[in-house]
């Protein structure tokens, strides 16, 4: 059957795959110095964000990404005062961030201060904790940011980074690692998004060999549904200067104190379990 | 972007979501006496099989739903020596119950014979078992065959079906699972697709429902990732007639004597795990 006008799609093209949504409304759309954003409404999976032609989150699904990309860290990390995100300009990491009481800062630095205007503006409940007095929100590349950041000053970095082109591919580089190594003190731990578990197996791989090179001791990626998101199924890939990132804080996550749709102990146990596909390729 | 004539596009209307996969060629189409099959060679996904405008499976990602659909639940009984399949004429179910050795005879009962003949043709992996002294291959209708079933004689069923309309809507009524449950053993263990985990909430309330008014004691719903589903994320619905669906063998799991590419112990833990919106929503 072929989709009307009625409809937004994303094809990916390294799968030969597409995904579409029905959209009722274009409600917004500008080119910023870095990236071209469309918002718009749809028929189901509430208001949409897409820049570049690829799609970044809905009302609908966005909770399993955000939560997947913090919490996990969060509570894998055994004290977690100092987080830096780099990218998350829809702020739905930040939030699910702050919900974590020993944080006591959460820098956030993406490159385009027009993605959280306009996140402000379509999806509010995403930037709820914007204001709060532990969040610096500052607007600058995030690449050189980190190689100005004090050694040792930091405790997470969370990379929620667009795909390896355009602004983001920088951010996928061993040089980028290098400097979150630096950044980050002994227990320090990075996550980023590693895109689709079946898709992007190269890509996990490089990524994994980068951050190993850049001098951590151990990689862990972890997987989680994703249906906006070519192949509904994604990943995102922790480093840590100490080979414990198996060994969360689970009393800590069975007794969390804030609500998620998501993430829960088991929800924790299980995006680290490996599929057998992955232990063949040794990724 | 819009999608020319070079793809296969499946809409799933309730969550006004469509999946589009990128064809290189049509190599066959027939209508059956039950329903309007086609083959179609992908790009990426390789040889793919649609049904009544469904995408039924890939060569690419199919190994997920039909490990998933069998390991589980016949690492979860005791003694799965008599298993019954309903549905399932691709064949691929039917390739992993043999891999286990427990596995004395699986009947298989699928109403069209012509979803079996065509995987022989088009997807011959699938098929590998089908020659294996302890498979029976029957082509009648699954409803009234469990009916006419001895009483107590199978351990194990795996309800293989297409999405609750057309042919397979009669397998999701309580009435049909009443007879599987005659049909079973004190440990019997039933197992039925159950669509998206996301978009499909109230059809696996309404099937739990269903199966504990048939008389079974305990229902567990499993998810996994599944690309060519609507969501890409999907789930089957076990009950049985003991409280033990959680307990399954795990000894036995994590010494399988057989290669998977998604199955594992582990990944048996991750799709029992329960997420947060589930519990909330008490399915």
């Amino acid at each position: 059957m072929a989709l009307n006008n009625d409809w937004f799609t994303e094809i990916c093209a390294v799968s030969g795959s597409a995904f579409s949504l029905k959209v009722t409304e274009k409600l917004h759309q500008e080119q910023t110095p870095f990236q071209w954003i469309e918002i718009y409404e749809t028929e189901h999976f509430g208001t949409l964000m897409v820049i570049d032609g690829f799609i970044m989150l809905s009302d609908y699904d966005n909770f399993l990404y955000h939560e997947m990309m913090t919490h996990p860290v969060l509570f894998t990390h055994p004290d977690p005062e100092q987080v830096l995100i780099i990218g998350g300009g829809d702020c739905g990491a930040l939030r699910e961030v702050l919900k974590h009481r020993e944080v006591k800062q959460t820098i956030q630095v993406d490159i385009d201060e027009r993605v959280t205007r306009l996140s402000e503006r379509f999806f509010p409940a995403l930037c709820e904790a914007n204001s709060d007095p532990r969040a610096e929100l500052l607007f600058t590349d995030g690449i050189q940011w980190i190689r100005g950041a004090a050694p040792g000053s930091v405790d997470v970095i969370i990379v929620d980074s667009t795909d390896p082109v355009g602004p983001a591919e920088g951010l996928f580089s061993a040089a980028f690692y290098r400097d979150c190594f630096n950044a980050l003190g002994d227990d320090g731990i990075i996550v980023h998004q590693s895109e689709s578990p079946l898709i992007h197996q190269q890509l996990i791989r490089d990524m994994r060999n980068a951050m190993g090179s850049a001098g951590f001791s151990q990689q862990l990626t972890i997987n989680f549904p994703q249906p906006v998101y070519p192949s509904g199924w994604w990943s995102a890939t922790l480093a840590g200067k100490k080979e414990t990132l198996t060994h969360f804080r689970k009393q800590a996550s069975q007794s969390k104190s804030f609500p998620t749709r998501y993430y829960n102990h088991d929800i924790h146990l299980a995006a680290i379990a490996i599929p057998e596909f992955w232990k063949q390729l040794s990724v």
